[in-house]
C-alpha cells in the first residue's frame, strides 16, 4: 500500500466516486471517509472511528466484516489460480463448485448458472436472454420488459432503465423504449387511502391487466421484479401480490425475472425471496449475497424451460454471443464457496428470519408511535422507518428539506449507519445477517434519539 | 475446495459458459478444459497438460500466471478489508491509491477515474456519461454514438452494439437504434486491392465524414475505437488513421472514447495505445491490463473537458445516479496496485515492444511466404496470421470450412494456445507481456508446424 498523507487529496483529485456529488466532492466540501477495516457489522476508518453498518455496506456484506474464512479461501485462490476464462467451455475447480452449489441451493425448476460481476450485469445478462429466447421461438415481436415504478435493477442503460427511480433516469436518456413500468406494491403510498391491502393488490393486478392489454401479449416478452423493493424504499409486497401477478404472466406468457440481488442467499429469511413468496421464476438474478461482497460475483440463474430454448438456439445458430471477460472469475468463485458454507454453519438465514423480525418489530414499537414516522415495515433482516410530515393525512415532507438525510447524520453521530433512500423521506436498514439481538437494539435506539433530534 | 471425480460432471450440469455451443457443452460433445494453476506464460490444467497461453488467457494475464506479489496483496487485502463501497465519497486505501496509480500513468488531458468491474461496463459507464455530458450542455439531440465495423467494445445490449461483429449481434437485436458503424480500418481488407495504404486511410476518412454529414453531426455525440482492432482481428490501423480521424472528429465536436481495454497499461510498448498513436481521448476505457484480470477491475478515465461538465452537472443535478455496488473494489483496486507495480519493475512496457516486435517479426518470417497466409501483421505484444484460400486474389476460405479452428487445434495437441478469431480465419496472438524470446519462438515453431498440417 502506498497509503501516506497524501491520500485524502489524491482522493479529491483523482477519484470519480460512484453516487457522488462531483463537484462538492472535488471541492472538499462533501463528505469524505476512507475505510480501512472491519469485523462483524462493524466497520473502521481512517480517523478512528467505528461504526455499526446498519446497511451492510450497500446490503451486501451478509456474513459481515473480517471472516477470515473467505479471506483465507480468497488468498488459496490467488495463490493457486487467480485466472482463467470461462470461454467455450473452460472452467476452474472453485467455478464449477460453486456452479453446483448454487444449484443445489436455488428453487426447483432452476437448470443453469452464468456467472457475472454484479447486478448490474446479471440483469443485462437476463435481458439479452430473454430476447434470444423469443428470437428462437420465433416471436421477434415479443420484447418489451415490464419493470415496476421504484424497482432498482442496476444503473446501466438498459438496467438504469429497468430501475423506476428518478435519480437513475434524469440526464440519462432513461428509461430506453423497450422498457415500460407499472405500478409500484407499495401498499403505504396507495392512491386512494381507503383501499384495503387485498384492494391494493387487486389495483396492482388491474393496472398490470391494463397495461399489457394496451401495449399487447405478443409484444411483451418478461416482467422484473425484486420480491421485496429494495432502494425504492424497501417494501415487503402487499398480502397476496405475487401469486396473483404470477397468474398473470403465466396467462400471457411473459417470463418472470426474480431479481434476487438482495435477497438471495438469505436476507428475508429464506434461502431465495422467490421460495418466500412462492414466485416461480424463469431467471434469478443474484449478486451481493452470492459472495457477501468479498470479491465481485452475480449469478444469473437460468430456469429449465428457457435453458431447453438456449440449447435449441445453439444447436441452430452455434455458439452463444454473450461473455465478459470476468465471467466466473475464480477469486468471486472462491469467496462464494466459502461465504455460502459460511452462511450454512452459522445458520445465517434462520438468524436472518429471527433476529431480522426482531430488529424491525422492537423498531416498530420504538418508534412506530411518532408523529412523523408513518409506517414501520420490514421482512427478514430488511428494515424501513418511513417519515412524514402529517401522519393522518399521510402527507410527505418536501424533498428539499432533506429530512430523511438529516435524520441518517444524526445517527451516524452515535455510530450508527443506516441510509436515506433516494426517493422520498425513508430510513433504510439491512444489517449483516449475522446481527445479534444486542446489536438490533443499538440501531434501533441510535434511531429513536435521531428521530428525537431532528424531528422533536 | 469441494473437488471431487464428479467435478466434469457438475460442469456439464449446472454451469452456463460464456460464448459456447450450449448443447454440445451439455450434452459432452464440446470440449471441457478445468485449469488448475499456472506460472510465467504456462497454465495448467486437470488433466496434467501445461500449455503455452499465447493468448494471456483473454489478452488480459500480461504479467503472466502465478505472480506472488499480486497474490500476496489480494490475499493481505482480504484480511484487512475485503469490501466497503465507494457511493457517497467512501473509499478504500487501495481505491484511492490506485486511482492515483491510474492518473500518473494516463496521457495529459485526464481528469479523473471512475472504477467498474470489466471493459463491458466501462464502456457502458462511458456511453451514460457522453448522453449526460450533452444534455448538461444542452444538447439533446447529439447523442448518436459511431463504432466500427469489427470493432469489439463488450456483450451489453449498448456495448454489444458498439461491437461490430455479427456473433454478438444475432439473435440478440442488436444493434440498437443509437449507435452506427463506420469502415474497419483493415487494409489487408480494403475494398479495392489497388489501393495503396494511404489511399485506404483517406478512405476510410471520407467514409467517416460521409457518415457524419448523412446523419447531421449535430446528432453524433462520439466515435469509439480501439487503438488497434482486437477482437476484430489484430488490426494495427494504416498510416496515418488516427491523426486524420482526430481532426474529423474535432471539427465537428465529436468526442473520442479511446478502447483501451486490450491496449491499456503496456501491450503496444507504450503505456497507452492513445500515446502510442498521438489519439487526444476524451475518455479511456481500460480493464484488463489494470489488474492483468488477478481480479475484475475496469476503469473508465475522464478528460478535463468533459469532467468539468460532470462537475457542472451535478452542481445543477446534485448526485449523479451512476454507480456499480462493486465500483472500486478493495480487492481489485489492491490487485491493481500490485501489478502496476510489477509492470514497472520487470520493464514490461519495453519489453512488449521489443520482444512483441521480435515476435511478430519472426512469426512473418516464419509462416509469411506460405501460399494460405494472406498477411502477417502486429504491434507490440498483439500478432495476427490471416490465411486465405487464394493468396493472389486475396481469396478468404468458407467459413464452414473453419480453417483457422483447424490451426488453433493443431497447435494446442503442441502445446500452445493461439486464438481463432471470430469472423474470418485469423490466428490471433497476445501472449503476456513477459514472453521471452525463445517463448516467442516456441508459438512461433508451433504456428508453422501446425498450419503446415492443416493446409500442407
Ligand atoms: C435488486 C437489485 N438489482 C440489481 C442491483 C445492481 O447491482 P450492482 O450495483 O452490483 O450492479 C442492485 C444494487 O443495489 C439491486 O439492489
Ligand atoms: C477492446 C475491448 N473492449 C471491451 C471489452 C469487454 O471487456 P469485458 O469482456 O471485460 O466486458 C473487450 C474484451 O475483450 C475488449 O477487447
Amino acid at each position: 500500500m502506498l497509503t501516506n498523507d497524501k491520500l485524502a487529496e489524491w482522493d479529491r483529485e483523482s477519484f470519480f466516486h460512484p453516487s457522488t456529488h462531483l463537484g462538492q466532492f472535488a471541492r472538499g466540501e462533501a463528505a469524505q471517509r476512507i475505510v480501512t477495516g472491519g469485523e462483524g457489522v462493524f466497520i473502521q476508518d481512517r480517523d478512528g472511528n467505528k461504526l455499526l453498518d446498519g446497511f451492510a455496506g450497500l446490503y451486501c456484506v451478509n456474513v459481515g466484516y473480517g471472516r477470515k474464512e473467505i479471506a483465507e479461501a480468497i488468498a488459496d485462490q490467488a495463490r493457486e489460480l487467480s485466472y482463467y476464462h470461462a470461454y467455450a467451455g473452460h472452467g476452474s475447480e472453485a467455478s464449477i463448485t460453486l456452479a453446483k452449489m448454487v444449484m443445489d441451493r436455488a428453487p426447483k425448476g432452476m437448470a443453469r448458472v452464468y456467472f457475472g460481476l454484479g447486478g448490474s450485469d446479471a440483469n443485462e445478462t437476463n435481458i439479452k436472454l430473454v430476447w434470444y429466447y423469443n428470437n428462437i421461438l420465433g416471436r421477434p415481436e415479443k420484447k418489451k420488459i415490464i419493470s415496476r415504478w421504484r424497482g432498482y435493477h442496476g444503473s446501466g442503460l438498459m438496467t438504469g432503465s429497468l430501475t423506476g427511480l428518478e435519480l437513475f433516469h434524469k440526464k440519462f436518456d432513461l428509461p430506453l423504449a423497450q422498457v415500460i413500468h407499472t405500478e409500484a406494491p407499495y401498499y403505504y403510498r396507495r392512491p386512494d387511502l381507503n383501499m384495503s391491502e387485498a384492494d391494493f393488490t387487486a389495483h396492482c393486478v388491474q393496472s398490470l391487466e391494463d397495461l399489457i392489454a394496451r401495449e399487447g401479449a405478443d409484444t411483451i416478452a418478461a416482467f422484473i421484479g425484486e420480491p421485496v423493493l429494495g432502494t425504492g424504499g424497501i417494501v415487503p409486497p402487499p398480502a397476496g401480490y405475487w401469486e396473483a401477478i404470477q397468474k398473470v404472466l403465466d396467462r400471457h406468457d411473459i417470463l418472470l425475472i426474480s431479481d434476487e440481488v438482495v435477497t438471495g442467499f438469505g436476507r428475508l429469511g429464506t434461502m431465495f425471496g422467490s421460495d418466500h413468496y412462492g414466485m416461480k421464476p424463469d431467471l434469478i438474478t443474484s449478486a451481493k449475497g452470492l459472495t457477501s461482497a468479498y470479491a465481485p460475483l452475480s449469478a444469473s440463474i437460468v430456469g429449465q424451460r428457457m435453458w431447453d430454448v438456449l440449447v435449441q438456439g445453439t444447436d441452430e445458430n452455434g455458439v452463444i454471443g454473450h461473455g465478459w471477460t470476468y465471467s466466473a472469475h475464480p477469486i468471486g468463485a472462491a469467496a462464494g464457496i466459502a461465504n455460502l458454507k459460511l452462511i450454512d454453519e452459522l445458520g445465517l438465514v434462520k438468524n436472518a428470519g429471527e433476529t431480522g423480525n426482531h430488529f424491525w418489530q422492537t423498531m416498530r414499537e420504538a418508534v412506530g408511535d411518532h408523529p412523523n414516522v408513518g409506517e414501520v415495515r420490514g421482512e427478514g433482516m430488511l428494515c424501513a422507518v418511513e417519515l412524514v410530515a402529517e401522519k393522518d393525512k399521510r402527507q410527505f415532507f418536501d424533498a428539499s428539506e432533506g429530512k430523511g438525510a438529516k435524520v441518517v447524520a444524526a445517527m451516524l453521530k452515535r455510530g450508527v449507519i443506516a441510509r436515506a433512500m433516494p426517493q422520498g423521506d425513508i430510513l433504510g436498514f439491512a444489517p449483516p445477517l449475522c446481527l445479534t439481538r444486542a446489536e438490533a437494539d443499538q440501531i434501533v435506539s441510535a434511531t429513536k434519539d435521531s428521530i428525537a433530534e431532528v424531528l422533536g
